[in-house]
C-alpha cells in the first residue's frame, strides 16, 4: 500500500484510527479464556467490532511474546485473519527492532514478508545499515520512533545537539533520505502535540503513526490542528481504552462504541481540513 | 548471578567468551532439517561442544522470530536446555527491545522471568522508563546499546551533543545511574576498540558485552587491552565464525576447535592482566 492508497482508506472510511491490539492475557473477558487461542478470538472480536471505524490495526508484540510460543501463534492467526478477512486494512507490527544489517534483514523477513504486516515500527538508534533491510522489501514501510510519547523521551531524544538541533530532529531529518513518503513514516507521541508543528516543517508530506491518545491523556483535537497535512498524514492510536472499554460479555459493543467516537471526531477535523 | 558470580565463572573457564547463537536455518547442516526442531538441534549440538569454553550464550532472537511459532518453541526449549544441563552459565537475550513502560513490562516478564534469561539488550532510545522495568527484575540485567560495531553507529550514536560530548556517552553516563554494576551491562563493538579506554574512564566497573570479533573484523587483543577491568569487565561474542565453522558433520568438532582458539586468546589476556 502506497500514501495515496492509504489516504483513500482514511477518506472512505472518514477516519485515521488505528486500533492498538495490545491484547493482555490478564484483561480480556474471562469467557473467552476456554478457547484454545484466547488472544486470537479476543483479536478477531475486537477487529470485527471495531472495523467499520478503523484503517490500520497495530498488534504490539511484547504482549504476544510475553505468551510464548502460544502468543506467537496468536499473532499470526490475528494477522492472518486481518489479511483475509479485511484485506485494505493497514497492518503495523509494532516491534520497536532495530540491529545490525543480518539481523535486521532477519526480522524484515519475518514481519514484512512471511508474516505480510505492512509496516512495522524501528527504533533508529543503531542507524543506516539497521534501517534499510526494511526498505528494501516493496511495498512495505518503516515507521521510524522520533518523539515517543512516554516520559522518558527527554532523556535522549530532546537531547541539544551541537548547532541547536535536539537529536529527534536530526534522526527525522537524516534518516527521512533514507526512503521515501511511500515507505517510511515516524512515531511522535500524541503529548508531545506542541512539537507537531516543528516535525510538519521537517518532513510536509509523510505519514505519522500517533500513539497517547487516550489512556496517555494525548489529545486527538491538538494532534489534528498540529499534525494534518493535505493527505491527513496522520494515523492516531488507541489501544487500552478501546480494548477494555468493558470487560464483561458488552466488551464488543463497547470497543465498537469507543472506536465510533473517535471516528466521529476525527471525521469533523478531516472535514475542517477539506479533505473529505 | 551477579558481576562477582561472573567473574568467577570466567576464572574458572579462563574464558569470557559468550556465542551468539544466530541460528539460520539455511545454514545448518542438512542432516539436521529431518528433526522437529532443527533450530534447537543445532544449538544443543553447538552448546555441547563448545560449553567448555564459554561463559555466556546469547540466542539472538530475530534468527528465531523468522521462523514464527516454530522458531519460538526453539527458543525456548533452548533456554530450557541451558538452563537444566549448564545452569552456571549466563543467558543474554538479544533482543534489542525498548518501550513504553506497560509494554516494556511485558518483555521483562517474557525473557527475564518466564523465560528466565539472566539478561536482554536494550536500545535506551526512549529513555529512563523504557528500561526500568527491566532493571525491577531482581537479579536480572539489561544490556545497553551503547556504540554497536556497525556502520551506522556513526549515524546517530556518534553525533556531538551541545558540550562536546558524543550520544553514546552521555547514553553511557545517564543510564549508569539508573542501575548498578551487577545489573547493568553495555554493548560496545569490538569495531570500536580505540574508543574502549575512553568508555573505561566513564564506566570503569561495569561490564560490557563486545560484539564484533571474527565475521565483523574486530581485534580480541585490542579489546583486552582497552577493555579489561580487574573484574575483566568483558563478553567477547563471537557468532558466525563458531557456529558456521564447518557445515559437514564435522561442524561440532569445528565450532569447539574455534571456541578453544579464543578461549586460549583469552586466558593469554586474563594472565597479562593478573586475573588467573
Amino acid at each position: 500500500m502506497n500514501a495515496e492508497e492509504l489516504f483513500r482508506n482514511i477518506q472512505r472510511k472518514k477516519s485515521y484510527l488505528c486500533v492498538g491490539l495490545d491484547t493482555d492475557y490478564k484483561k480480556i473477558p474471562r469467557m473467552l479464556l476456554d478457547n484454545e487461542y484466547p488472544i486470537f478470538e479476543f483479536n478477531k472480536h475486537i477487529i470485527d467490532a471495531t472495523v467499520d471505524f478503523v484503517v490500520a490495526y497495530k498488534p504490539n508484540l511484547a504482549f504476544y511474546e510475553s505468551m510464548g510460543a502460544a502468543g506467537y501463534m496468536s499473532l499470526e492467526m490475528t494477522i492472518t485473519y486481518l489479511k483475509k478477512h479485511y484485506p485494505d486494512i493497514f497492518i503495523i507490527a509494532d516491534a520497536k527492532r532495530g540491529d545490525i544489517g543480518n539481523t535486521s534483514r532477519m526480522y524484515a523477513s519475518a514481519y514484512l514478508k512471511t508474516m505480510g504486516c505492512d509496516a512495522i515500527t524501528l527504533s533508529p538508534y543503531m542507524g543506516y545499515d539497521s534501517i534499510s533491510p526494511f526498505l528494501e522489501v516493496d511495498g512495505k514501510w518503516v515507521v521510524i520512533l522520533a518523539l515517543t510519547s512516554n516520559e522518558g523521551s527527554k532523556d535522549f531524544q530532546q537531547l541539544e545537539l551541537k548547532g541547536e538541533k535536539q537529536l529527534f530532529e536530526h534522526v527525522i531529518t537524516v534518516s527521512a533520505g533514507w526512503g521515501t513518503v511511500n515507505n517510511t513514516m515516524y512515531v511522535v507521541g500524541a503529548t508531545k502535540a506542541d512539537e507537531l508543528s516543528n516535525i510538519r516543517k521537517l518532513i510536509p508530506e509523510h505519514f505519522l503513526l500517533v500513539p497517547g491518545i487516550g489512556s496517555q491523556g494525548g489529545s486527538l483535537a491538538d494532534v489534528a490542528v498540529h499534525g494534518m497535512n493535505d493527505r491527513c498524514g496522520l494515523l492516531v492510536n488507541a489501544s487500552r481504552s478501546i480494548l477494555y472499554a468493558d470487560v464483561t460479555n458488552k466488551f464488543e459493543q463497547a470497543a465498537r462504541e469507543e472506536a465510533s467516537k473517535l471516528q466521529k471526531q476525527m471525521e469533523v477535523t478531516l472535514k475542517n481540513k477539506n479533505l473529505l
